[in-house]
């Protein structure tokens, strides 16, 4: 059995420690965090530190921690033959090239503390210094996962810009979608289908042959009564995907 | 058994017809378009015309056409006794008002015409200009869909608008992000799981406490790296869509 030690309490620590619950293979024995009050809900669970010269030996050390304050914490980090890995899609993994066993392990899904995840199918992004490295983190991210790629630091780069295009903006554009829809009393509910169905097709079919609405038929008239209705924030927004849609599908016409 | 005249041979129509086949309450008796071409798929299976004068007598009159054409032709229909209904998300009822009875049946989906659509889920939305009217587009809904609203034209346009954003826009997101993943030789197909739980998070718990990344976290750090891998196009949206969640969850901090 591997021994892992967490640190962070976040959403990514917090989703991963659930899941190596069940684990035979691999155990986290204790989890760090900078502030005793975050770690109360571990404690129950497992053994918790928040001094950096009590973090347990152990074969992996994953820092589920945010991206601006990981260099910094792997600078106080002792020395150590475990395999020291981060989870995050935007830094390098030579953030952590002062260990002598370093690499990313990165699940490429979006997080909240108060809706459960099944690992099984997120496609967990693996990179590490040598190819033992990465053979040992295959093997931790298939204990949870299905769909594990070997992927490079730049490649994860553009996997996470393109996470926050697919992910973080549409959330945004849905919460325009609601309050358009308080604001003329129509329950955002109504909607619903039609947001499923918009994902459903767009990991079934051609996103190009998925496109549908004014913009792509370049109804002009329908897209000047959409712009009367809306405040100045959303109006921007509403002319500038527009104006990319008709550069994307006005040659067609 | 109601009679209903089709017209129109697009998205809307074609779906619209398919659901309609099994139906023992209501028969579609004919479909019209003013081109012969694009009736040949329905001939098999329905008799069609592209001459006005040839129109049958029937109980609705279904015009699923474009919303630039709609009024133009509602002009050149005959008088008749059926109810006409347009299946547009942007047009005013009144744009049938010549009609004795005259209404809208706006099935809120995108449709493709080469994905399957299962009505089931997929709200209608119904409005006409007699009670009476009403209850048969009610009728007329409940037996292909089960959820059924009773909207003003009003209310069905800012609908509309919402529609746009949450499921026209939200596709576009979806293709940069692939031409992102293209650009950097990633299988686009690494995001699909992203993309399917962030469309469930958003019908299942707050958007606001669903959205995640860098523009929420306000960490410059990461945007500026981002925007550095984008073309121009790629970095408009970027930067505007980061500042208006910059400014809706800003105040959190």
């Amino acid at each position: 059995m591997k021994r892992i030690v967490l640190f962070g309490t976040g959403n990514v620590a917090t989703h991963l420690f659930e899941a190596y619950k069940s684990s035979s293979k691999f155990k986290i024995v204790q989890v760090f965090n900078h502030s005793e009050k975050s770690l109360e809900t571990f404690k129950k669970n497992v053994p918790t530190t928040t001094d950096f010269t009590k973090v347990e030996d152990a074969d992996i050390y994953i820092l589920a921690l945010k991206d601006d304050f990981l260099s910094q914490f792997a600078n106080r980090l002792k020395t150590t033959e475990a395999l020291v890995v981060h989870t995050s899609g935007s830094v390098s993994m030579d953030a952590l090239k002062h260990f002598k066993h370093f690499g990313v392990f990165y699940p490429l899904q979006t997080f909240s503390k108060n809706k459960k995840i099944d690992f099984t199918g997120i496609p967990i992004c693996v990179e590490a210094n040598t190819e033992k490295d990465i053979q040992l983190l295959k093997e931790l991210a298939s204990e949870i996962a299905e769909n594990i790629f070997k992927i490079t630091s730049e490649q994860r780069k553009s996997l996470h810009v393109a996470a926050v295009f697919v992910s973080n903006f549409v959330n945004y554009l849905y919460t325009e979608g609601e309050s358009i829809c308080k604001e003329n009393k129509v329950p955002f509910e109504i909607l619903h289908p039609l947001i499923l169905e918009t994902a459903s097709k767009a990991v079934n079919m051609s996103l190009k042959e998925a496109q549908t609405g004014p913009a792509k038929r370049q109804d002009q008239a329908v897209i000047n009564s959409h712009l009367e209705l809306l405040n100045e924030e959303q109006q921007k927004i509403y002319s500038l995907l527009t104006k990319s849609i008709q550069n994307l599908h006005g040659k067609e016409l």
